[in-house]
């Protein structure tokens, strides 16, 4: 499948090594290309300059966010939350019609520090405001409640984590199922329309608070059924 | 321990005869005793009436909301969450001062169906409002994302879920724990202070969410850390 991913971070980095090696055709979307290989400093979050990692993952082509957006048959945000409904204008909206939109991103403040603070109110989510933005997308909230390095290894020691989803299209949430299944995902939770993705945001502040609190990241959610 | 319950449905009852059980003494309070004892009908959540529970666990005496806080060293909140701020008036508010107070209860409004609405703020969860309320009190927000049958069983088929706690002190938190341990809980995750009830409620939506999405209430969640 032909994959378009936006933001180069740690997110959009893992996700599109992990699906290029699964065999699909990935690329990366960012701003201003020129600007993205030209920086020689570690990112806000740390990662290394892009250009370190893009010499060891040359088959993903680093794109603007218009042709990623209309590169992708299914696309993915992986910008932080305050920039995604700009990346998108950026992208351009009407790239992003008809697609299977995976929105791994949060309404996330970090400009007076970590814990970051939550910016969106009950009814009006980031994945509802994308939604709601890019009408004729098929927008699936997943993936916000988890470090990148366990989105493409689910498996944990302590057992298989659940991948919760929410979105209004059934048939879209069903591509991203089977492509999750092919990283490794066993247990899926849809828990509804666009709408849960108030509910997924902000358990992805627990998340957040246990990560800051407790000095570790490599957390997970089950739900157990029984 | 002397352990006072606020509340005659169904988490009181299943806290009250299981803590009894565990050699505590309890009571159990309620608005109006005569109220409580002379209804015939099962309640809005389809509990059987009060006195036939009563007629199996006559150790737990039936008190006044007033009785209960004042008998108890740690309390339970078990009232419907709108309740809830009005019986801890009606219990009289001196009665909590210096207590460990166990939040269990939710921020639901079932006036227009199910699933309930979510009726709080950023900032002014219930747990929040409650410890504003009695500030004397040490409360502590558990339990609010299971249903009661887990809260005195918690060990499930598919592990054994995570205890979620608020609170602001630190040692109220341990008491806690140590009832909660004799109750068959392994794993307690402390969130922080008392301002994390605000995601935890948030939590209990995505509870209730699956739960009558999937028509199941025998479910958990566990964070696993490794």
């Amino acid at each position: 499948m032909k994959i378009g991913i936006l933001g180069t971070g740690g997110v959009g980095r893992t996700l599109a090594a992990k699906l290029n090696s699964l065999g699909h055709e990935v690329v990366i979307g960012t701003r201003n290309v020129g600007d993205t290989l030209a920086r020689t400093a570690p990112d806000g979050m740390g990662s290394p300059p892009f250009k370190v990692w893009h010499s060891q993952n040359s088959k993903v082509e680093l794109v603007k966010f218009s042709e990623a957006a209309s590169f992708g048959e299914m696309l993915f945000l992986a910008t932080f939350g305050d920039k995604t409904l700009a990346s998108i204008d950026m992208a351009g909206k009407q790239n992003f019609d008809s697609k299977v939109v995976i929105d791994t991103t949060n309404p996330l403040d970090f400009s007076k520090g970590v814990p970051p603070k939550f910016t969106v109110t009950l009814g009006n989510s980031l994945g509802e405001q994308i939604q709601k933005q890019i009408p004729n997308a098929k927008v699936v909230k997943a993936f916000n409640t988890i470090g990148a390095h366990i989105m493409v290894t689910p498996m944990r020691e302590e057992g298989s984590p659940d991948l919760f989803i929410a979105g209004n299209d059934d048939d879209a949430k069903k591509k991203f199922v089977s492509l999750a299944e092919q990283m490794g995902w066993e247990n899926v939770i849809d828990f509804g329309d666009i709408s849960q993705s108030y509910w997924l945001e902000a358990n992805a502040m627990l998340w957040i608070h246990y990560g800051f609190k407790y000095n570790n990241w490599n957390h997970a959610f089950k739900l157990l059924k029984k």
